[in-house]
């Protein structure tokens, strides 16, 4: 480690960011953290709460199908969902570039305010911090947010269990192609959009209908393949998946396809992973499909013993290993 | 506001912060935000929590005194404490310029991890950042913490009563001087150091003598004026400070003297403005010079109600008006 420095890599949410990671948790150990979960489980005065913190760094700040203001809501309420919290309460944190337009951060604000209140969850505290042009690029926004965690309710990705089942709530890798779309100035034009969109009421629903799910995860940086590996690790399981069955809109696969992309490592910011024991799975997945955030639900695949790491199936019946990505890929996806 | 960006004066913690924080929080409307407290209280199944957020962009990241890891966990810390908080569980978020030296980014852990443990609180949950080289500055670190409110405790800046007592835990001005000093190269030594500290052994130390307290505020950036500015106008009271009571090192009001500086409007790090009512002065008081923290404790102004704003009496009895800074004094102090 000597004289190595941070990369864009590490920032990515694949192999290179966990060994960032490693590196700053070492000095923390302490077992809620050890989990390495969307959101840390907290326990006092006979209340059991979920918290999170993201910083947002999204680059352009206004995208096709939100905002960053929209995105740092939603990343942070759906960590905490994600281990079946309710949202309570909401920090925002503002690091702004000097010169900024007001104008911009009052757009945001709002945006801000918007999602906060569909996701029902109160901003009770903030900062702001202003730095000098050129030492932060427009806006930085960090979100915290704290959640009860109803009783009954144990999800962790830690969880995942023999013979448990893998649904996906929907098309994936639309966030990142929204963003690359906007970014580079491509010639050809799509209509694809951001996913973004907050999960609070999706996994109510479905905590409504069934309290046994064993893991839910939102596959964000690193996409569906960082996601589902971090639960392999976790829970020290193989995980089988279906490549005919992860569903990708046409559009997505189309513009993947030219660029040379895999969807399955392209970022997600409203779809979420849900394992649970079998025989509640056809229950989830009905209630799932008749709210419009998981209209289309799929199962995609099963948790084994008898493997580790996660693998995917052709439709000819061959596996591979699906290998969390090492390269940086596109910095600044949220 | 139409063509206005942000300024560097926006961020130091005086009117202009005011007025930029006006322009994000009249979105978030709520009340438990526009108390305006150094943390947000929040009440849930039967109890009741202070939650609180800060970014810190402090350059240098290395100074006299500490480092941005042993400040971002003390701000935090002390803004659930000014709520009379004990520390329960905190976040930590990382969003770091490539290029950054691992070996910095492990010392500062480690330095997050020492405070943590020494201040009693858990980091539970956390996040990492890259962003391309350029487009932040090292690195910036936001900490979010929860606090549990003990019952009987109700701490306020809106609760400041006529006849109360105001008290500052010890010598003002130190993280200030510290940073300036080591930002410019000035051709004179000095030795000051940085007051930064984590303030919640003094704080249960007080409120163990007595609970009755009205109002803590730690006065960070916009120093003294802006803290007592703040309280002033929360709770629509006046106050009046002695100029010759307010304690300042000698080393402090030497470097003051030279660069033309009023330590009244320089950043504190680990001291607090305590206002009770004045039969619980004595005993708070000496409570706080028992502790390594509060040695210096002083009895420096009073709250009243035939004046608005804050007002500093000279030894000849005059008063003038201690405004809140309106320009832009030193950024990136914390």
């Amino acid at each position: 480690m000597k004289n190595n420095t941070v990369l864009l890599a590490h920032g990515t949410g694949g192999d290179k960011s966990n060994e960032l990671i490693r590196l700053i948790k070492k000095n923390f150990n302490n077992k809620i953290l050890n989990r390495m979960d969307d959101a840390g489980v907290a326990e006092f005065s006979g209340v059991k709460t979920a918290f999170s913190t993201d910083s947002f760094v999204i680059d352009p700040i206004f995208f096709n199908g939100g905002d960053i203001g929209k995105l740092a809501v939603c990343g942070t309420v759906n960590d905490i969902c994600m281990m079946g919290a309710k949202p309570l309460f909401m920090s925002v944190a503002m690091i702004i570039e000097e010169g900024f337009s007001q104008k911009d951060l009052l757009k945001i604000s709002q945006s801000i305010a918007k999602t906060a209140k569909e996701a029902k969850i109160s901003i009770i505290t903030g900062d702001t911090k202003v730095v000098d042009k050129g030492k932060a690029d427009k806006i930085f926004i960090n979100t915290s947010a704290v959640g009860l965690i109803p009783e009954g309710v144990n999800i962790s990705s830690v969880n995942a269990s023999e013979g448990d089942d893998v649904i996906i709530s929907g098309n994936i890798a639309e966030h990142a192609a929204a963003i690359m779309m906007q970014r580079n100035d491509f010639k050809f034009k799509t209509k694809i959009k951001s996913d973004c969109a907050h999960l609070d009421s999706l996994v109510q629903t479905m905590l409504k209908e069934c309290k046994e799910i064993h893991v839910l995860r939102d596959p964000t940086r690193g996409g569906l393949a960082a996601a589902l590996n971090e639960i392999s690790k976790s829970s020290n399981k193989g995980i089988i998946i279906n490549n005919d069955e992860i569903p990708v809109s046409k559009q997505v696969r189309a513009f993947c396809k030219i660029l040379g992309l895999d969807p399955l490592y392209m970022a997600n910011e409203g779809k979420l992973v849900s394992i649970q024991p079998s025989k509640y799975t056809a229950k989830i997945l009905n209630a799932m499909r008749k709210h419009p955030s998981g209209k289309n639900a799929k199962v995609i695949g099963k948790i084994v013993n008898d493997k580790k790491n996660v693998w995917i199936k052709s439709k000819s019946g061959i596996l591979r290993i699906l290998a969390n990505a090492d390269v940086e890929q596109y910095p600044r996806i949220c």
